[in-house]
């Protein structure tokens, strides 16, 4: 076990990869200092941060002088390094559960929310910037494969066929969390775990984006589970991290009024 | 810890993605049922098969009557639920370290490999089959994103900038492979891990298959790596469970003798 005062966790707003490390620090009660990175403006391929994290990616942890990357990585290293609340259940099939939906949410589940959030969301804003500022920013990108993948979200150029199977995955994704939140109060057990962190900070916003798919009628478990999670004291305090504009504020009703 | 005689393994031939949960039960000395499928004439996607593993992948595994599947939670299953060595390193950062070098492997190297290893050797043998038993093979296969991938690889249909990437990943990835192995003797840290099991079963092949990128000259600490897990009792008790004729016979001087 470590002492927590010489954590910084490097971040962007507290969702998807970046809330995943931040919300499992705040419920293990680990104290943190916080690095806010713009995404949106890529500081993460800027070379101070480049200097801290090579890969270039958000987000980040250093704890006592040593690199952390990786968000679900990072997940299971604060569980398993710092006292307080665990973050895992007890049973090796439960356990094998866990790790099971973080690999399908990892690699499956919410590259697919992601390419939907960029190209309905992020990227049209992105592409209102100066044409030559974004340029230089997509080539400072350390990564190859990444530099091409943000020049698709950048400039819109996912194909029909990707985003048609983007949003089967989506749709398929609320059909199986529905049918397993149906089996168990949690993803990986009756226990909230890294699953629940994993899942919950891609899929909270889905009553709001996707109501005619998520909703009290159609998909009540996830409904449950989901404001299980948002009434969370941790959840608050990771939103708090937001620079949206009252950005609890605005969701939270979105979560617990849904039809 | 639960006992063993109740483990069945549901693998093909004992590399890539088969010979991850086979070699942690053999290094953790758990006695386990063999149940090889013939990926090659698609086992894993006949009614039997899908009974005990709906979906229709290989590796899977059933202790005491409950199904374990995608193969690195799997390893990481038998680490925690059998006793044995460990296979995972002690130190919180350490550990850390083998999640991410799996995540890599899972995520970025390994399906390079595969794609390379589908598109030379594997593809070209499996097109020389009956036509119309190829069409009801593939139609059989249960997940879309499966059928896809097995017509693209069956039919030799992946895009030259497809195999350009995997072939620029593989030869980024021996890089990062050696430069790690330069810094500790295994992957994740100075102990043998699941990292390596991962990595070794997808990587053994390389002195032979890219003679040219690594050898004792260019890569001396991949061929050290290679060799010291090679001659670990465990794989050659791995390679036992081959099919092709005279394996260990054939693989065990490409790795002892590379120039």
């Amino acid at each position: 076990m470590s002492s927590s005062n010489d954590v910084t966790l490097y971040h962007w707003e507290p969702n998807a990869n970046s809330g995943k490390p931040m919300l499992t620090l705040i419920e293990k009660g680990v104290a943190f200092n916080s690095h806010y990175l713009d995404l949106l403006s890529f500081d993460q391929h800027k070379p101070d941060y480049l200097a801290i994290n090579p890969m270039g990616t958000i987000p980040a942890m250093t704890h006592s002088g040593r690199l952390l990357n990786e968000s679900t990585a990072m997940m299971e290293y604060v569980e398993e390094a710092f006292p307080g609340p665990s973050m895992m259940p007890e049973d090796p099939v439960d356990r094998w559960r866990v790790r099971w939906w973080m690999k399908y949410l990892d690699q499956w589940l919410c590259p697919s929310f992601s390419m939907i959030g960029w190209s309905i969301f992020i990227g049209p804003q992105v592409r209102a910037r100066d044409p030559e500022e974004l340029k230089a920013a997509i080539d400072r990108i350390p990564l190859p494969e990444r530099r091409t993948a943000w020049r698709k979200a950048i400039y819109g150029l996912f194909s029909e066929a990707e985003l048609a199977e983007s949003t089967r995955r989506v749709k398929l994704g609320i059909t199986k969390l529905e049918e397993a939140l149906g089996q168990r109060a949690y993803l990986g057990s009756d226990q909230y775990s890294l699953a629940d962190i994993n899942c919950f900070n891609s899929a909270y916003g889905l009553p709001s984006m996707q109501p005619d798919d998520v909703n009290d009628a159609k998909t009540p478990n996830i409904m449950r589970w989901l404001r299980a999670i948002a009434r969370r004291p941790a959840v608050r305090e990771t939103w708090a991290y937001s620079r949206v504009p009252r950005f609890a504020e605005r969701i939270i009703p979105l979560i617990e009024e849904a039809a």
